[in-house]
């Protein structure tokens, strides 16, 4: 485990917590942090040296949850000492770095994976069952609020800090790239990283997703929304009663027979579900998939490819900003 | 009262209940429909005819609630009668319409007035003040989620139906245009219009507005969020007995006087006020300011100049969204 | 119609709009309000003579909403006069009263219907449903909240103004008298009437019903809680979109096979389901049950026997409090 | 630390991470327990011989979180090997070996202390500011529900349970025993422990106060609401934004000056305040004041004269059960 800050003694309690994996070493450059939280893991060794870390034969995944700034290098040194990672995210800060460490993971045949933790929440997994089978119809519009009075970063602007989160449930839900970024945003905090910020998604086929992020607002809200065709789901992450309801309301529309012109809309108002979920914790859910990725040699959900998806929407939200919100072009082939 | 669908009504019944005006005429091209209301009015004249309504002697002011495209013909009849003149939102169709309008009721003295009816609500009033007298500190974003299971309009999109409230609130408590305007969405429902959409607003110095409408959500939501350089409001319309809430929690910023580049950033974790509000209807309390109005000759809050600076708003984008989310600038002269 | 206070134009709006019934007289013993409430039905004739009604021969029907101690004068005179009643609830003062008028309703082969408008709401239909079927199993406990910041009244104790309610929906689910019946309250405005209260039915086979009711509550809250063997179900007024919610959670248990002694616990965490209700208003709905009744020769849901019985439970209540919260009490004879 | 049960680690944590405290020894009966918890903390000695530890000459204090039926013979041989003792509740599980505890501490000058830990939350701390400020006024009533799908326990039924907690609360904030205690509840797993309860306390000049606990309920409810003659307040644990709410909403009476038989009532509407609140773990709170205690030789907040009171009033609440409600007086000097 490289990185003790504010994320990492979490991840360190999960690893060190399931039987699926032994926790083998600690470092940290900060010698109290790493004295601190070394002192509940008598069995793992500590040290400053990630390089040492890194390259040691005991080794056989790194997590890495260091400045952002730091991903790029020290993936690419575990990865090329042979090591599986497990990276905090934002993954790195531009689509050439992402797209090299993919690369390279995938050349050594390597797990390289995402602590996209949300993906591992039961209620998006049973969301994301709902969209793969067809319960929720064609997928309309995804609109997801993430807001709270929140730590202002001074590396990554509000939309790499948290919108990587909505990103990556979208991108997990939707399973590709969207045709166009739009993003809207403003900086109220003394410098130039944008604090409140919407960006704004088109797939295509009718869908369009949405997010909007705030580190200023006094009230927290978490709500991801998904409209579709047949039903539509809200995952509210602060409602521990009922994490996910599934509505059977909505409008249907037909084309009226007797008009080309005109269109019949009827409303539906049906039941409203909440699903049974699993009592797991996400964090130790997401720790023992990646053990269970590496031991089987398979992709994780929030793999590096995932990890470049977003990292791809990211920039061009940035672009998007400093173009004054127009819309950014994504082409097919993944360029932004 | 001409136009007796489904929000005439409502004003019928303050128009009659109120001791500041006298409701001497209802006017509804669906005699089946004027029959049924005007049988709980007896002391009004029923009619199918509007050209009479308007020109009638004994009518002072006319209350037009009809559909939006018949909107300027008979607000300019009635003008043009020496009528004052209450309508509906959304105002009309067209930037010139709004603009011809303004000017006539301009040239010829009487009060032209829009129905925004939220201005009217007692945590309106409340939150107008608490930015008036600077509770708040500088505004720096304002955002607004309507969304419900709506009734899917033929004739308007969700941002003129729907983001009609709220551009007139946020036009009431900023008191200017924005320089810009961008706007994003989507039509599901077969035919053109626009059901989700997300309106933002550059208004300059620090800040920002953005309204998220939905015609599809099946969960209803009014939030209605303020965040200032001092405090913070939340204006849910949904909740009876909390309103307002007025928050002093926040984040502040100051130069960090050792170094040019860096800022140091604080956190406010103060009390949050719901202010007791008067129990009063907001559909009354805009009838009697309409009378009120009337009577000395006074500009009301919702005047037709705001009408005309909504309208500018919401034509502007409808350009965007026609150009896949471009800003859209407003200058001050008011052209779009 | 006779008694146009806070309640009765409520009633008269319903008589009116609905085509099962036709508005004949508005009776109130003020004038002004007579006349007030009068203007909007101009068909219905306006008299302060309560007696002319109560025998005239173009009405069949009468509805009764005045203060509580005129209920047995006026229901004896409209019974004795031939004419079915709906009367507000409470219902009379005392035991002998409503057996009396019980009786009387019988003899002449009369409708005596109780004004417990919340046996018609889609929620308490739909509870009702779920307990019949044996969707819920044996029902194990009831737990219903009524508190808010209430008008004080100044003729009856806050269990008749508010727990009336409560105990008609718990007579309809439970079909029913408790066993005994316990209070405990409290008053706090100098006068002796109890503003606070809490009040205790034991119906035996396990199944516990409690109400509480207050006057001095800051926060509204509307819980009706149901237990059952099989499911439990929670009915919140409050909560227009998910108003009934009913939960496949629970605990089971089973004796130990092994040992007599000891039981086997395990919980059942399934889905939580609000179920679609019908737009129905719940006024509208019981205005045209009174007139299905009295077309059809058949009693009511909240018939006099259920008025009835309500009232022996807060006789007893009344005594229960008397006694320090002693159990009175209920025989099957049904004597309090 | 002697019990690492359910309770125990989270106390354990707090001991080791807390500066004002040291943790020399962890004691459990359950050997893989034992190992499991002191892996993370190395520098504590474990054992599985808890009358060694309670005699041990390094330790200075003891927390006890076994189950209740050892808790008296646990204290007392702490308190007579002259250590200061923390003990989990319920504290024992009769009035006569409270009293003995209370006894013997007092009489050796040693702190003993409950883990009434919701007394050491800033929102219960708030409160209690309120109610001696005399903020609230007099107190009216309180009302405390505590319901949620619970572990069914085999030792103690529902009121010794959950409304330890309640009572600690409401001792706090009134500091006096009620005049009396009635219960109300009902058994429903096949044993005879009730799992569903309600308790009354009369403590005279016009304050009630009641509790509902419920073992059953499938949903979650932590509402404590104060009713006082000049404010009312309410704690709810569930609402992390805003755990205390005061209301200035209220109703007052005043003596009609003209007649001695009426009271003329009016109605407060009046800002609601959730005050900031400090952001502290109530658990860790606790544990330092166990320790403050201790070095300053001072009775704790919840000590064991608290704890003595609230074990008999859910002594005299398990005679009112089984006495079918009836008031049970427990007079001033203690006995139940």
């Amino acid at each position: 485990m490289v990185g003790l800050g504010y994320w990492g003694p979490n991840l360190v309690r999960n690893i060190a917590g399931s039987p699926a994996t032994e926790l083998v070493a600690l470092c940290d450059q900060d010698e109290g942090r790493l004295a601190s939280v070394g002192a509940s893991y008598p069995s793992a060794r500590t040290t400053t040296d990630s390089a040492a870390v890194l390259a040691a034969d005991d080794v056989d995944a790194v997590c890495i949850a260091t400045p952002v700034s730091t991903h790029h290098d020290l993936v690419r040194a575990a990865l090329e000492s042979g090591k599986h990672v497990l990276v905090e995210k934002p993954f790195v800060t531009s689509v050439e770095e992402a797209e090299q460490l993919v690369a390279l993971a995938r050349d050594r045949g390597l797990v390289l994976m995402l602590d996209h933790v949300f993906l591992y929440s039961p209620a998006v997994r049973r969301l994301a069952t709902a969209v793969q089978d067809g319960e929720l119809g064609d997928l309309q519009y995804i609109d997801s609020v993430r807001i709270n009075l929140g730590l202002v970063q001074h590396d990554v602007n509000v939309l790499w800090d948290l919108a990587a989160h909505d990103l990556s449930i979208i991108d997990h839900l939707v399973g590709r790239l969207p045709r166009s970024v739009s993003a809207f945003g403003e900086a109220h905090q003394g410098h130039d990283l944008v604090d409140v910020a919407y960006l704004h998604l088109d797939y295509g086929d009718g869908l369009i997703a949405s997010v909007h992020v705030n580190w200023l607002s006094p009230v927290k809200i978490r709500h991801f929304l998904v409209g579709g065709s047949r039903r539509s789901a809200l995952y509210d992450e602060l409602d521990p009663s009922e994490r996910l309801k599934i509505y059977d309301r909505g409008v249907d529309s037909t084309p009226d027979p007797e008009s080309r012109r005109r269109i019949l809309v009827s409303y539906r108002s049906g039941d409203v579900v909440a699903p049974a979920l699993e009592p797991v914790e996400p964090l130790r859910a997401m720790v023992e998939h990646f053990a269970d990725s590496v031991a089987r040699g398979a992709a994780p959900l929030s793999d590096g490819e995932q990890g470049l998806r977003v990292v791809r929407i990211l920039a061009a939200a940035d672009r998007s900003l400093a173009a004054g919100g127009a819309a950014v072009t994504l082409d097919a082939g993944g360029g932004a």
